[in-house]
């Protein structure tokens, strides 16, 4: 397989790497990321890839500068080994020739936000098959990449913990309908708490995931539990299930990773240690299930005591949105995504507080009017409408 | 699917005619029975077999003259409405000529007790494929019939929850190996209890089984946990994994009813309500999952707790050696069956006590001279060594 990857510099990406980095099966020919050339630079020696985006151009400059000195074309330099420099390209430009160019046969598309949408979209126009972390392209344009895959016949495997549960459990059920899927929900660091006590929570505390070890952004997700109703989302539109047919069940433990439930109301589950390398494995060898060091295996400390408890959506209003989104449709479900997007970056600079979040989206959602089955550019335009609400809304200027 | 069931007039038989019903897929033409021939008359009037064993001899000349009479044949029951009266068979043989004849294409085995050896060993033999919920004939002669089946090419559905629940686990797993099983147990009505609390437990509170109902064998078994050895030789068989790789949890809710964990570290696990209707039907259906009228589907109450502990082998050493016969194999699985179910026979006659059962099983187990690999005659042999055992050693005459 030849991979690229997307979001090489995040926290999806390094584990993806380690995975990779002693498997013969696999070659990384492209990665993209955002902004951190330094750790660009070490996976470029690492893994040596055909063809690397930096987003940022600036940073796309600096990087093509110093690859320039490394090879040995720079004065001073000559005690460095030479090495094969990649091609470097930046921008959304950039991303889309990493993942529809001629470089891989497999996109893992592991960035945060709407910027995945196109190099997805573009990715599978040009038949690559799709490992796929980054939930907004799902979410916003879902109605047209679902579609999309099926006609260019590649294979799409989810990677985020819950779709693969589900994805797993649905394996060896061709012809069996899903009668209900119950998709798991941690409770993030404020579980039990109610509004009141959540008027002035910190950045930092947000940032304490009880289970997961994530990026910031989604970790701030799974605390106002936005990050549930985009996965709610998600599900809905991978896996062609209603919004009433999905039941978000909290498991504090995040042993369960999601269930699914049949006509004859077998469930299946799919359980094990909160552990990223597992769903991106599985993803990467199409089913096949690798050992792999530092592997965590669940024992009975592990298993003493699994609750399943309903989510205090009262309280949490994110994930209320957030299913409401998924009922409605349309453009609504970039608006959910884009406000939340806008509200916390403002957040995380210290602008908003934490309940400002639900509420800003809320409002978005309110004030937009939705178009149903939008086109690419009609998510797009959606998306500004709803960031350009909450900058206003907020005085973020 | 032309279906013979044996053991029509138990449990398992009864909640097979209640599903197959109104099934226009399944028509049922040769039932089985030991020797409830009322119950068989009924069964006989509503599915209209061709052929109807019933094991004791004397019962099914009782039978032949009631369907005689029945039919319009007697006098004075001209009245009557006349109906095709099935060949009406018994003994071993009998059973064997439903199981093996030209009637089925599908045997369902859920005769209890070694009975139902020989006629699994012959309906594979003549390529039928097999629903097995007789736990016996794979404990006792796992090796001669897993092999057969595979030379034969028919199907092997198991119907016990638990081994049901690993199969469905192990559906679009194809060529991940098995790393462990996690055969659940509930623990039965004594959980908990110390050996001293069990000294004189009565028949009566045997019986009384938490969550399953099930036939008197099986619930006596569920309370000594000599199921749950059985169980494990059985997956041991069904599935090819060694014994210390089967671990044993008890879940006290009976809501998970197996898993498998693989390579890398993921969990499968299947999880319903305790009824049994949910394994047959998906045996039956070959994996086609069927909504029927008085499903159970699980809710937030039922998952509100769910525990793993490990067994009580101490106490319960019923399980102990069950898992000692599993790892020794050969003869010794039989010895360990028949033992327990001479031992049972006597408990529910009130000729022994709770605790006497394991006990029994243990003496038996450690007098025996094992063969390994032994053939269908050894068996047989080490059976009738066993019984005779336990009969001298508590003089049960």
């Amino acid at each position: 397989m030849n991979l690229c990857i997307l979001g090489s510099t995040g926290s999806i990406g390094r584990q993806t790497l380690e995975l990779v980095e002693k498997d013969p099966e696999i070659r990384v020919t492209a990665l993209a990321a955002l902004q951190n050339i330094d750790l660009l630079t070490e996976q470029i020696h690492a893994f040596q890839p055909e063809i690397c985006c930096v987003f940022d151009e600036e940073k796309a400059k600096e990087l093509k500068h110093r690859l320039w000195l490394e090879s040995g074309n720079g004065e001073g330099q000559k005690d460095k080994a030479a090495f094969r420099v990649p091609e470097i390209v930046s921008g959304m430009e950039g991303l889309i020739a990493c993942a529809a160019g001629p470089y891989a046969d497999t996109v893992l598309v592991s960035v945060v936000g709407m910027i995945g949408i196109l190099p997805t979209i573009e990715a599978i126009k040009a038949g690559k098959h799709i490992a796929q972390a980054n939930k907004e392209p799902i979410v916003c344009a879902g109605h047209i990449i679902m579609p999309l895959a099926k006609e260019k016949g590649v294979e799409f495997w989810p990677v985020d913990s819950e779709h693969s549960a589900i994805f797993q459990c649905l394996q060896g059920e061709k012809g069996n309908a899903i009668d209900k899927i119950w998709l798991t929900c941690s409770g993030g660091p404020f579980r039990g708490k109610k509004r009141a006590e959540l008027e002035n929570v910190t950045l930092e505390q947000t940032l304490k995931h009880p289970n997961w070890s994530m990026g910031a952004k989604i970790t701030i997700d799974s605390a106002t539990l936005v990050n549930k109703g985009l996965e709610v989302i998600e599900a809905h539109y991978l896996f062609g299930v209603p919004e009433e047919d999905i039941i978000v069940a909290v498991q504090p433990g995040s042993v369960v990773h999601s269930m699914v439930q049949f006509a004859d109301g077998a469930v299946k589950a799919q359980l094990g240690a909160p552990d990223m390398k597992v769903p991106i494995s599985y993803a990467l060898h199409r089913g096949r299930r690798m050992d792999y060091p530092g592997k965590r295996c669940l024992g009975f400390k592990e298993l003493s005591e699994i609750r399943f408890m309903e989510p205090d959506t009262e309280t949490f209003a994110g994930l209320r949105l957030g299913q409401e989104a998924c009922r409605k449709g349309g453009t609504l479900t970039t608006v959910y995504n884009a406000a939340n997007e806008e509200c916390v970056a403002a957040f995380r600079k210290g602008k908003i507080g934490f309940l400002q979040i639900a509420d800003g989206i809320g409002e978005c959602m309110e004030r937009h009017r939705m178009i149903a089955d939008p086109s690419v550019e009609e998510i797009f335009a959606a998306e500004d409408e709803a960031r350009r609400f909450i900058r206003e809304r907020y005085r973020l200027g």
